[in-house]
């Protein structure tokens, strides 16, 4: 019976079909988790969570967020207020969060973690706060075996080339034998419109790379030298957030002088901005290309929209939403650019857009090439995008306008080690989609076809794709 | 069996569990219809209709256009024809208007108001205008009581500030025991670029408002005095009717040039008319804030598009459609602005292009602030969306982004007496959605959380959000 | 069992309703295929083709694209390697299109064409290979015999006003008792930005014609002379294929000058090619009014984003994606020019972005005149758009937002002679969605009324619409 509990073996598995795709095929995949905000710090010190505060809502914007349109005033989300207090005031808000992926998220994960299946609403905080907080002081709940018992093989955190990465070192260093890899994001490389921060930023990579970055040369020189450290560790990607794709390159000349203007203080202008970045993307895809990486692509939302959270608590905090620019052109001539000098690498295409997905999925198609199954990727569903509905709108994109089969499939996007359920999450969903075409006589019922299918969207794909080294 | 009648009682409930919530938790909640066009006149005159032509075909340009997409000349839709004729030719119209809202909303409205079972057609249609109209001539059918049969407990309609209020306020002095507010809306405030109707507005504005209107600071005293006016007698909103939001204020003496400009008889540009709409917006953004109104943004329409009708039968006759302006980065910049000064009220956010609805669904996260649940509402599914394809798309978003156990529902945006079955109409279609998600274990059966969430969906949040005086 | 065969009777009707409908009113009403790119040299000869590389690939970029998605090489696909190698390289791709149209497609065009049931793989493929090379080899194989067996009742061809139309006279000569007409596109009438090409197109203008080109005004005569001669043997229809619609219109003096700058050899700028484009195309817009053809506009991909891919094999091989370039506003204008001047055709609109359903199909509205029901057509879902979920959501968006009774209906907008059932896709797709609306009892399950509407949407309302003789 289902009613036992909300999260029951065939949760979200509608069909006959699904819950035979997702048992025998889907369910006991490992995890590639290509592409996460986790803390290697947290990883390599082996970190033991104190409370459902610290693994749960310390870095976690979207309950922040939720917790804000529920009328929760900002002390208990991100000010002063106890741990224990701003629990208490998102399990208070957990109840209004129905049909959200927040409450799907919350019960599975209770579920997988702690085996708790009450719903979580102000009633049963105290106890559930109470059993969790015991769990979490067992080893079996450090960071590590975290990673083990979810049976994660590698997993790709999100770094800066200026910063060092001590973090990922110590854990190759201590055997740790699940990969932890560093992702080669370099956004800040370009912010040449904001010279302050942007010459901090410089004077790091300097430091970093060990490349006096003062010169548009040095600058790409000190980029490929963090670059090669990043694959000597064992990355393998680079991921790139953007608002449009920028595509508009200038010379070495005039990019000289753009850096020269910058480094001495003054600010570049947001098309001297978008010409300089359009010139480093083309040097990090060239990059990628020659080390055979993955270049990522996270386009589309208008961040940091709320001035007064921002001065009162910083960037990234959940005052973020999704932008409608249009973004076909730029995007088809950064990438035929790089194409045409036979320099674009395996490439994943995020959309933050969903009135965008078809543009999205059909634009992957332009730039195939011959070398490898499904090279430019129409990623999983990102961020605003990664629940259920939307989940199924970017596979139905890519069913009906490439390759579904082709697909590398999902990754956590997390800061949270309480996210892993993220991926059983998206294998149900994709198990019931697929299912319900075999149902409807959509797909055929061949389960050797259909399930070797499932199975390698759920793994095999990504690990063949992205060469990174696994467990 | 349900062949008995089109509409019968579970017509939408697909679901056990969307019809137990609709029976027990939505049907008998009342209606607090907040947003509407209906003639405040017909209301304090308490009018007696004498035809289904004028109480369903007189102003309904959702009929006129469906008319016209079927091929009937417009004599018999706007023109010289009788009402019975133009009756007959909506009634010829509607068979062919299967799968369209307008076939569900008319066989409601006839089964509602008229206990009609019969479908609309050419053969029918002569029966049902006679019983009809004889049914019309009851007093139970007047204006007031058919607010009081509908359970209305208050209506908010769309007025101009430059307008008196007799209706309004000889519905107070009546004692009509259901609320008649106004709604304050300045559309044709910064119509600068339009200098000869704009004048005359001006004009007028000064007469109702008893302040000389020669200057920029004189037009946001006369604003501010109908606001006050408006909030005597009991209006608690503003309405917007807007493309793209207004995002580019100028300083106040760069208001009084334009304002200038334009009342000495020249038109402003649209570059002028767009900085000083911003300045007005921001001035009635305040105003609302001041006051603990709502501020309603409906964007994004292009309006009269088709030149021959404008100048045959004016403005506003069903040549409408939706527009696909980017709108992220105004609308952003507006509610920042307010937000910034501590000025931001209570705002709905409607959106005519479903294209954006989860841009529109991620931009009220940005601005809550901890004072009232759901600060920021993604408004209901609005013109071309109140039908339940794009309805559920509403839901949806707002569920899967936010909060839809915050929302305040439905309202009718009609011109019609006959249209209030929409708020029934609206709830079987939220029932049916979440009945399935019920259904499918995608929310806990526990109908004492999911009905009271719908229960306040019908009726309970828009009243605590609105302020709004009931019955 | 349904297990039997994939492509079985009831494929893709998911209920009771669907089947009916499908059966009794869809199945067997012949195809009016008014707009597909079909050589019509392949029909005056007769032509039959050796194997399935022939009449099934040989043209076909949906599987090239697919078969680049799939990793296969160039060579396999377009380049030197033989037809049977190409064609196992297509069969190998095809177990990867799951839940791609492709899949189904080809299952079902193996069914109709051959009878074949086996699904196509890569050890199935030598067998369908041969089977297929000896059932092409029959004479009821042959193009004419194809389209007969099919019923086909008329075609419209693709066809450039500047080339001569010897086969579809030679079709009509020979007295072949389908239609076979030409379509009116004019695209490169207006490419005054490419001079070299477009001077080219002039000259061959001017030979086919018999009207020198060497002024604007000529060009506007010999495009008449052209649009006379498409109409004496049958002709109809226009077609445009258009990134955003060209709504910039200059006086002749202006139009004048931009011809005579690229007519000798300079190139137009981009701003002077769509004042140019906006002059020609209302006046094929006009000459259309006056003779009561149909104008169908295509609008919105992004074309040949691959430049590597053109300038090996050329244009239009599957490179092409979704455009994302606001709509509304220039279309609004263009339609409206027209209408003003009481000269706006008959007039099909087809969208390719499916972020912008709403707005075409909300755009149609605006200019229905009472002359003919369904003036403007919102077009069937067209290239990427042509499969299930995508005209599922072209057909909601008619019925919500217009009058889906009133839909012309599908066509196969394809290359190949293999596509007829295309149709037949459709028609499952339209019986299954109103049968789904039949079986919640959102559309009365009265049977003449749907399934006269069925019917229509089939091959009635198209031949009233289009005018065309037929067999």
């Amino acid at each position: 019976m289902r009613a036992m509990s909300f999260i029951h073996d065939d949760f979200l598995l509608s069909n006959q079909a699904a819950r035979r795709l997702y048992h025998e095929f889907a369910k006991d995949e490992p995890i590639l988790d290509y592409h996460n905000h986790l803390p290697p710090k947290d990883i390599a010190q082996d970190r033991q969570f104190k409370n459902l505060f610290e693994i749960w809502l310390e870095g976690d914007h979207y309950k922040w967020r939720a917790m804000r349109c529920n009328g929760v005033p900002e002390d208990l989300i991100t000010g002063k207020a106890s741990p224990r207090d701003k629990f208490m005031a998102w399990a208070k808000t957990v109840p209004h969060t129905l049909r959200n992926p927040l409450y799907h998220w919350t019960h599975i994960e209770l579920k997988r973690y702690f085996g708790i299946d009450t719903l979580l609403n102000e009633s049963t905080a105290a106890a559930i706060w109470e059993q969790t907080e015991a769990a979490l002081a067992k080893p079996e709940m450090s960071a590590k075996n975290i990673l083990r018992s979810q049976k994660v093989k590698a997993l790709c955190t999100t770094d800066d080339p200026a910063d060092p990465l001590p973090w990922h070192e110590q854990c190759a260093k201590d055997g740790f034998e699940i990969g932890v890899y560093p992702t080669f994001r370099p956004d800040k490389s370009y912010s040449v419109h904001q010279p302050e921060a942007w010459n901090a930023w410089c004077d790091k990579l300097s430091a970093t790379s060990g490349i006096e970055v003062s010169s548009y040369g040095q600058l790409l020189a000190a980029l490929a030298k963090r670059h090669d450290d990043f694959h000597a560790i064992g990355g393998r990607l680079s991921d790139h957030g953007l608002n449009v794709a920028h595509a508009n390159p200038v010379s070495d000349a005039e990019a000289e002088r753009i850096f020269a203007k910058a480094r001495s203080g003054t600010a570049a202008s947001l098309a001297e901005m978008d010409q300089f970045a359009s010139n480093i993307m083309l040097h990090v895809g060239r990059l990628n290309a020659a080390k055979g990486w993955t270049m990522q692509l996270h386009i589309g939302p208008i961040r940091n929209n709320n001035t007064r959270l921002a001065k009162q608590i910083g960037a990234d905090v959940g005052v973020d939403s999704i932008g409608d620019w249009p973004q076909a052109e730029p995007l088809s001539r950064f990438l035929d650019t790089l194409d045409t000098e036979n320099a674009l690498p395996k490439t994943v295409l995020y959309n933050v857009n969903p009135g965008l997905n078809y543009v999205f999925a059909t634009m992957i198609g332009n730039f195939m090439d011959g070398t490898i199954p499904g090279k430019i990727q129409f990623g999983s569903g990102w961020w605003f995008l990664d629940q259920k509905e939307a989940m199924e709108w970017q596979m139905n994109a890519l069913s009906n306008l490439g390759l579904l089969s082709r697909f590398i499939g999902m990754l956590t996007d997390s800061r949270s080690f309480m996210s892993f359920p993220r991926h059983e999450y998206f294998r149900r969903t994709l198990c019931n989609l697929i299912g319900k075409d075999i149902e409807s006589g959509e797909v055929p019922a061949d389960y050797d076809m259909v399930g070797s299918m499932v199975r390698n969207i759920c793994f095999a794909n990504a690990k063949a794709y992205l060469g990174l080294k696994t467990a």
